[in-house]
């Protein structure tokens, strides 16, 4: 607890993973203080938040909600669109960025906030599915920390504390398996949007939901693992656990497993970003193996889950692959969500537009972008 | 792999953990260097194994095998009988004491080891036992550590490494719940030593598939833990997991939980504990956790298993306490697999030398050595 007060940019605040950030922020307000706020479109929740935490400027996106947010922060900065998003992500004076924007979207502040030379708590893995290599280079040459946010890699990040990472064999992804991990395949063709959207254990928004029902949001943990901890495709395992109790697991050279364990919660991982390397204490709900009584593990079924090969195949290749593979999927997702295609469609539409792109060994950030407009106009029109 | 070697004395070398560390010592030729070895009466593998990995010095426990051992090992030193044992212990040009030795005979030569500056790995959970606030100030005045053998306390060893100890909100402690787990206790009158000796998943030494079998191994354990990790008995959970998967687990002040996870082999702790900090690899059977499909847990019977709130007794007075608990238990289970005495008798054994015996606050050596012949004639008596 003796850790000093810690400056944060929380942007994205408005989506529960930033509520829950401030929750942290409300808990231990001699350990942190709230420099900079964002949130697309609700500029209502945006202006609460910076009300009580007094930030020194925020971005709104929707920018015909600038002269509201203006008008209610008196003596706050307030930037707006894209590119006020961009500049706050930008500013160097703080000590961690935790950026919980959802989607590509979160791609370019994830690198700003690098360039600035600040330390992000990564919950948007779309930056690392995108960027992955250029964001490693960024890393290296600003001496600059990413935090993984996700459950998943929390759980590794936690489980490889104090660990020589040359004895690490392989690392274990754990995944609910999502609402469908016992329907029947011949079942995907008839899905609703409000069966994809009841998962069994984890609440959180709608786009992640529908990919933890395609189990493209494992693929997605793959490809971030890759980048994150540093190891081959070949080391990087799923393995489908119903109860979302294991979080993940890292297995080492000498046979020893180590895991992390919680209530699927998002408040443990949000918070021990920002704390890192203590854990603070918080009264949450206690985790009861003894209530829970069974916790079970089976292989992924990759027959039915298509999206899972999709992502493993973008990573082996590389290159632009799974730029096309993220944006692909975030639009047919969104497409799925308003109705306008089924629920197999996504995978087909992602399947088409990895082969229909003009293949780059090494996309810079322009054509990153570039790849982004594409992808999402082929999604589009498809 | 870049350790350097360790000079290793490995003390109670017939056991199977001592078989098993030697195993590790084969593996690693360039790592290790076994300058010690001692049994107390298997004189054949002693020689045997003194004649492959060239000790120093050997100690045979047993004193009518001494001419044996010395005729069979020429160039080696041998000594013998208890006094011998303890000489070995004291000699302080090694790196690592791995003590093997079964039962309470391994306590004095832990003390030896400490007093001689020698890092201890630590498989003789009587030592801590019976001696825990003697050697917990010499390990702070002579500056040596303990390495913890025993699979439970090295999962919790190595799920707090890199983390600060403060942060620890509770240790929980598996066990398998041993083979009468689900019998009933109106039928644990009936119990045969064969019966008891069926342990589900480890396999052990006699003595201590027997107290698994009435969990006072999961008690001392308990003992151990309160001594390794300095944390309160409050803080001590036992939890029953029927599978033998989940070593043991730490729960942070934030609600996070580490676990360690493996096979049911000694292996790993062991080679573990002489390998530390590093993991060493090894081709041994992987966990497969969707192969094993199932893991399950459930509170301790308390009323069924009384040895437990014997050992939760015992370490909550303190004091010689403790002594009694483990010397009588040590008799009382040697008595048991001679069909001297019934496995119910167990623990009302071990209530009756606890009740009986004069209470000592601090035991000193000499006092704790005295309370063993007395808690030994007591349960041969009664």
């Amino acid at each position: 607890m003796n850790m000093g007060t810690k400056y944060l940019s929380i942007l994205g605040a408005s989506g529960s993973i930033g509520v829950n950030a401030l929750s942290v922020v409300r808990d231990f307000p001699d350990n942190f203080r709230v420099r900079y706020l964002s949130a697309h479109s609700q500029a209502d929740l945006l202006i609460a938040q910076a009300k009580e935490f007094l930030p020194d400027a925020v971005a709104i996106g929707d920018e015909t909600k600038y002269r509201a947010v203006k008008e209610a922060l008196p003596g706050i900065e307030v930037l707006s669109g894209r590119s006020g998003l961009l500049e706050l992500a930008s500013r160097n004076n703080v000590d961690i960025m935790l950026n919980a924007i959802v989607g590509s979207a979160g791609m370019e502040p994830t690198i700003n906030s690098i360039k600035a030379g600040v330390n992000v708590a990564l919950s948007n893995k779309e930056s690392l599915v995108m960027a992955g290599g250029l964001i490693k280079g960024l890393l290296a040459s600003e001496g600059v920390d990413l935090y993984p946010v996700d459950s998943e890699h929390s759980a590794i990040w936690q489980c490889l504390s104090g660990e020589v990472p040359t004895d690490v064999k392989r690392l274990i992804i754990t995944g609910s398996g999502g609402p469908f991990r016992t329907t029947p395949r011949g079942d995907f063709k008839n899905v609703t949007v409000a069966q994809a959207l009841n998962h069994p254990n984890w609440s959180m928004g709608r786009k992640i939901t529908i990919d933890s029902a395609t189990l493209m949001n494992k693929g997605l943990e793959v490809i971030e693992a890759y980048w994150l901890f540093d190891l081959p495709v070949e080391k990087i395992n799923i393995v489908i656990h119903p109860q979302s109790i294991v979080h993940s697991m890292v297995e080492f050279v000498d046979g020893s497993v180590k895991a992390q364990l919680g209530l699927p919660d998002m408040k443990i991982p949000i918070q021990y970003a920002l704390t890192y390397p203590n854990h603070f204490p918080q009264s949450w709900e206690q985790l009861d193996l003894a209530e829970i009584g069974t916790l079970s593990f089976e292989k992924p079924d990759y027959e039915k889950f298509t999206c899972l090969n999709l992502a493993f195949e973008a990573l082996k290749t590389g290159g632009s692959l799974p730029v096309v593979l993220n944006v692909a999927n975030e639009q047919a997702v969104y497409r799925f969500l308003n109705g306008e295609i089924g629920f197999t469609q996504i995978p087909e539409l992602i399947d088409q537009a990895m082969n229909k792109h003009d293949f780059l060994e090494h996309p810079d950030l322009d054509d990153i972008l570039a790849l982004e407009v594409w992808t999402k106009s082929f999604i589009k029109r498809s």
